[in-house]
Parts: C-alpha cells; sequence; structure tokens
C-alpha cells in the first residue's frame, strides 16, 4: 500500500498530462476507436501513487487503470428534465473532472482566485494535494433511459434492470440511480473532494442518491500490483482479470463493434453490489472451515492443493476418500471460468466500514464493483450461481445494487456522454 | 499527506520497539510517573509513515502523537457484568494492542499459524501491511463508572455528563459509551484491523456502540507536520497545541497530581464531536463571507489582518469605519485562549463521509476529537461560546457526543485500565 509521497513537481505532473493528451489525440484521429477490436493498445503504466493519470483514451480511467488505495463513489438521481441542462452539466463536468485528474482545482484559481463577492468555484480541501492517481468514471443507469430525455431506444439491451439473487437484502436507498461517478485516488480526499465538486456543479440538476466510501482496495487490476485482502482476511482477486490480459479484456470486458448500440463501443458495463460481511462470524468458524469456502490458503493465497497464490486453480485435485480438495461450493470453483463457460469479469472493489449496525457489530464490509462486456453473459450467471451455491452466502449480505453503462474513453474536444447524447 | 512507503524492515522495526520499551523502562523506575509536572519529557519523534510508534510510555500514544492520516474510532457497550472477566479482557487488549501497533498480528501466528480446526486469533487483513504508524488509544466513559463495577467512587468530577449545548442534535446510536479505542493509522486497514481485533476480543463481553472512519486528518499536533484542510476547505489546526509546547500541554493538556483521582494523573479527557458540516450550504456563501466566518484567508490560512498562516490572530485590528477584521462572531476570535480567559486544547479530528444523508446529500463532515485537562474549565466553556455564538453554527451540526478519561501511558508490565481497576 504506497500513498501520497509529497507533492508532485510540475514538471512531472505536465510530462504526464501531456502523455495523456497525446494518447487522446491519436485516438480521435483514429476515427474515434470505433472501428478496430478494441482493448489490445493500452497497457498500464505503473505510477507515482501521488502522479496523474490520463484522463483522456480510448477507455475511460478507473478500469483497467492500477486499482488505485482508496475510492469514493456516488450515484445520482438526475433532478432536470431538461435535457439540454442536463448535456450542459455533462460538459461542465468533463472541463472539471479532467482538471481535477491533473491535481488543479475544478475551476481555474476556483478556491480563492475568484471575486470575494461569489461563492469560490472550488471548495479548497485538495488545494495542497497532487493528483494522487485520481480517476473519474461516469456511468448512466437504466432509469436514466426512461421517458424524460428521449433515450429510450438507445437502452442497451445488455443494460438491464438486474435479478433478484437468492438473499438479496437490497435497499434502495443504496441501490440504482440514473449516473454515477466513482472516483478512485490514492489520497481519499482528493476523490472525496472530486465527487464533492461534481454534485456542486450539478446542484439543481442531480442529487445525491447514495455513495459510499471505499478505504481499502480489495482487487488488482495489473500484474504491477500485489494482491490485497479483503475483511475475511483473504487474498481478494489473485484471478481477477487484469490489465495486462488484453485478448481476455476484448473478449469479457470491452464491449465490441456490433454488440449492441454504438455509442457503448469501447466501454463496459460496471456492475455494484454493496456486500455487507457478517465478519464476526466469520471470526468464529475454524481456519479449516474459512479455507474450505474460500477453496484457497489463507496465508499464502495458493487454491488448496497448491502451493503459490498465482498458480492455477485445479478443480480435479481429489483428497482422501475422493473428495475434492476445493469443495463443490467453495467460492473459486463457483466464480471459475472453467465452472461459468468460460466466462471472467473484471473486479475493482474496495473494503469499506460504515459505522456500527445498531447490535453490537461494524457495519463493514466489501463494495464490490465489476467490469463486464455484458451483465447477462457475464455477471448476472456468475452472481446466480454463487448466490444459490456458495457456501459464503451464509456470512454475506448483499444490500445495494446498481448497473450502469460506461461509455469508451474521450477523445479531444469530447464531453462525458457524448456518444450518448450527442 | 504521507502514507506506508512499504514493507518495514525488521531492523528498523524492532530498533523503534527497543527505543519504546526503553522510555517505558525509564518512566516505571522514576515511581510510575507520578511525582513530578507531566508532559515535559515526551518530544515528538517525526516517524515514517510506515513505522511503529512505541506504545508505552508517560502518556498513551495518539494524543501528541504527529496525527496520522487516517482514524477509525470504537466505542464499546461492556455487556459483562463481571468486573473480574472486564479487567481480564483489558489485559487482552493490552497484549494484543501492543503487539498490533508493532504490526505484528493480534495473537502469535494469529492469522494462520494456530490449529486448522480453531478459528483463528487475528482476522488476517493486516498480514501483509506494516504498523503504519498504528496507535491505539484508549478511554473510559462515564457511564462506567456506575454500579456495575464498583468504580462509582473513582469517577473523576471532570468527566462530567456534558451538558446540552445550543442546538445539539444528539443521536444516542452516535454518542457515549462505556469504553473507546481511537485507533490512528498511515494506512486505514491497520486501523481498522485493530479495531476490529480487539471487539473480537471483546466479544460477549463489550458490543460495538458506535464507531467512526476518518479518511483524512484535519489537525496537526507536530509543528513537523503541515496543517490540513477540513471540508469548508480551510486548514485547521493551525493554532493547535502542538507536542513541542509542553508547558502549554502541562497546563492545558494533561492532568496534573491533585487536580482529581490519582488515578488520572498523566493522563487528558477526551472529547468527540461528530459534527456534519452542511457543505452544499457552505459552497453557496461568498468567498468573503467563508473568510469572515473562520476569521482566516481560505488560501493561505492568515488570520484576517495578518499575511501568514502562522501570524498571531490579533483581534483588535479594525478596518473601515473602525470595524473589527475578525468579526465579533468569527470562529478564531471565540475559539481564541483570549477570549476564553486563556484555555486552550489539542485538537486531533478526522474529515469523515458517511455516504449520503437520504436528501440528495452527502452526509459528511468533522469528527472532532479533543483532549483538555479538565473538559469543565476548557472544552465545555469554548463549545459554549461556539454553539452560541459562532457564525459558523448555521452551517454546522452536532449529531453525536462522548466523553471519556483516557489515563497516562503504561509502564512495563501494566494494562490498560490498570490505574483504575489494579
Amino acid at each position: 500500500m504506497s500513498e501520497a509521497q509529497g507533492p508532485l513537481s510540475r514538471r512531472r505532473l505536465f510530462g504526464i498530462a501531456g502523455a495523456g493528451a497525446a494518447v487522446a489525440g491519436v485516438g480521435a484521429a483514429a476515427g474515434v476507436f470505433g472501428s478496430k477490436t478494441l482493448g489490445t493498445s493500452d497497457q498500464p503504466v505503473e505510477q507515482a501513487a501521488a502522479a496523474s493519470v490520463p484522463f483522456r483514451g480510448p477507455h475511460q480511467a478507473g478500469i483497467v487503470t492500477p486499482a488505485q488505495d482508496r475510492m469514493h463513489f456516488v450515484a445520482f438521481d438526475v433532478t432536470t428534465t431538461d435535457r439540454a441542462e442536463l448535456v450542459e452539466m455533462l460538459r461542465e463536468w468533463t472541463t472539471a473532472a479532467e482538471r481535477m485528474t491533473t491535481g488543479q482545482e475544478a475551476v481555474p484559481n476556483g478556491a480563492v482566485g475568484g471575486s470575494e463577492h461569489a461563492p469560490p468555484a472550488d471548495t479548497g480541501e485538495a488545494l495542497d494535494l497532487p493528483a494522487s492517481a485520481l480517476t473519474l468514471t461516469i456511468g448512466f443507469g437504466p432509469s436514466l433511459f426512461d421517458k424524460r430525455f428521449g433515450l429510450a431506444k438507445l437502452r442497451p439491451p445488455a443494460l438491464i434492470d438486474l435479478p433478484h439473487f437468492r438473499a438479496d437484502e437490497l435497499d434502495p436507498a443504496r441501490s440504482g440511480g440514473d449516473l454515477c461517478v466513482q472516483a478512485c485516488a490514492n489520497d481519499p480526499q482528493v476523490a472525496v473532494h472530486a465527487i464533492r465538486n461534481l454534485a456542486r456543479i450539478g446542484f439543481g440538476k442531480v442529487a445525491v442518491r447514495w455513495s459510499q466510501l471505499g478505504f481499502g482496495r480489495t482487487s488488482s487490476t495489473s500484474r504491477s500490483q500485489s494482491t490485497p485482502r479483503n475483511l475475511f482476511g483473504f487474498k481478494d482477486g489473485t484471478n481477477n482479470l487484469k490489465a495486462e490480459d488484453t485478448a481476455d479484456l476484448s473478449q469479457h470486458m470491452w464491449v465490441q463493434p456490433g454488440d449492441g448500440p454504438e455509442w457503448m463501443t469501447g466501454g463496459s458495463y460496471m456492475v455494484t453490489r454493496r456486500i455487507r460481511m457478517h465478519i464476526e462470524t466469520w471470526d468464529r468458524a475454524p481456519l479449516a472451515e474459512q479455507q474450505a469456502i474460500i477453496g484457497r490458503a489463507k496465508g499464502s493465497g495458493a487454491p488448496l492443493g497448491q502451493v503459490d497464490e498465482f498458480d492455477p486453480i485445479d478443480l480435479h485435485v481429489r483428497g482422501e476418500g475422493g473428495i475434492p480438495l476445493i469443495a463443490e461450493d467453495a467460492h473459486v470453483r463457483l466464480a471459475a471460468a472453467e465452472s461459468l463457460r468460460g466466462v471472467k469479469i473484471l473486479r475493482r472493489g474496495y473494503n469499506f466500514t460504515d459505522g456500527s449496525d445498531g447490535v453490537g457489530h461494524l457495519d463493514a464490509g466489501l463494495f464490490f464493483v465489476a467490469f463486464n462486456r455484458d451483465s447477462r453473459t457475464h455477471f448476472v450467471p456468475m452472481q446466480k450461481a454463487l448466490a444459490d451455491n456458495d457456501a459464503m452466502m451464509e456470512y454475506v449480505q448483499h444490500t445495494g445494487s446498481a448497473h450502469f453503462a460506461v461509455p469508451r474513453g474521450l477523445g479531444k474536444g469530447e464531453y462525458w456522454g457524448q456518444t450518448l447524447f450527442g
């Protein structure tokens, strides 16, 4: 876990921002990325914890970007019914978001440089902080495609209303949303500042529906990262899709030409699930039972029957009496591509704790965030298998759920949502 | 904002832990610190973000320790009525707490080294993480001194039930508590892990009453630190008592011999207030109004009428028409020692965000934590002045409150609460 290591030099800042602009320029020149198989060109670059991540490019940042340490996620209801006003807000958001990802204020000299007689255009709490690898990722929820904005015909078939899964106990106040913004950064104050300033720009047009702070990443999205641990104490995301798996990403995560409406080509579908973990009950389970439920050794993270964390999972190894070493109801078996007709997803979740539950326990768990090419063929069958059979279900409770269409990244001069509204 | 910079080398780890033990040894030899004026000997030592902070010493760590970047705070109700059982838990907590502050598991080989057939004695999510400057600070609330444990006569007169302040809207579910533990660290996962493992050890004896995650520090407690910003975008804690102010700390923060019951000598009284900030309303106030409310310039942090952040506040400077540059209802005027018969407190608060408020806004603010020698003479008059007159009150709402007696630090072999129970 490495974090901001001091102020970013202007030289380094502009060097990286310049590189980002160059990538965007190339993409725009190549016909806005639309005509080739997507996802083969954006290798991750390991970043200094305080550095900036390019905002523009073929795909939105914050998906295969090496997962930052902290997250603040927000879902908005759109409160205006005026399409032009919504589009104008998305343009303003884009400008502000791009600035903030370079460590600048939302608006030039916004915090203290304007008129004393006007409210500051930036709220100021990130004034002294570097970019901190901030990424801002926008998504559009199913409810946006109702009658208000004339978007019904553009709703992607893949952007389904997620089905009810067994044992779901979803709180509507933690679910859904017309729009979302995922802010990830190595300094949480930078992520919170970004969300807050977007909410401020959106005043009168959008209202915060729910938000979630994630204090620690539970996934690696690049082989340059070590595997973090979730609140069950296990390494999480060992077998996650990673930025380097470009062929798999094209097959399983990036929406390809012809998959659905053209405006989503190069994007991905994001599912969020707020998963309360009953850690107090978990902590009373014997080590062997915990390991059997997960299907991995707690210390090394190795699949049961193997030695090292990254050894391939072998679902067919049997122990004494012919009993499978990885149980029929083990998490890794049910979530394995082998059990799911080969489908894979990219996970990008965070540990959370939200105070107490009022009956003597911490309210803590995993804010699950995943990206896939089509939630009907990827997330839904995976989640159904887990909800129906996963031994872990005894220890978790899904309390929030949302689904968003996350378009491709922006070319030069483009704004968030342009492929949808433009 | 600097954070964990990689694994701590064993040599460095043991070097620092050794120094801590040496300090404790000296203190214990000098009659358990009780007979001299306290607070003059523990200068802060700037620590690497991942290093460990000595657990034992004349005062508890986590008070004048340079404020770490993140916090997890928990208040417990004691559910056992058996005094011996409570004391035994405090002994277990002490051992586990000391271990965790050195980056070790709560129990040796606790996460994966025990029997497979028993629940692991450490929950494991901090297995790969360094000490991260973790401090664990214990406090005892007024409600502990009821009839259950025979402590009524030992309740310090200073440990009052805090009075109702104007505009208080306290939620009982976010207030009070028999015991508290403040965990501060530069990696939030380390802080959450510590609280969770103490809660686990306390199962059946204590229950979580409330907990609060703080994502970013809003105070400096050492001149070695830069001043952070709160969610109003202002530098916070410029004029805070700092570890280097040893005379002031003795006068205003450390309980001195003769102040009350002997068991609190060398300790301090901690007040926590969960302060919801109406940031959306604040963000619509003009810069000049924001600065007038605070009494400082937003950019530099300089007091109005001065140039630099650390210039002394001059409450007597007047501008055009003889109007005071620092308004009569400005926050810095009302909180200034000059306005409060000279009293000062040490603040150690954190920014928080807890999702949304259900009506379109972020639920965000400041988790105020302060330490003082006597809350009757220090915190209460200060808070009364602010609650009655502070222009900032229009933008904040106190939603939680608690008060704890925080005893002195531990000598070698001592346990948390020994001066009270021993």
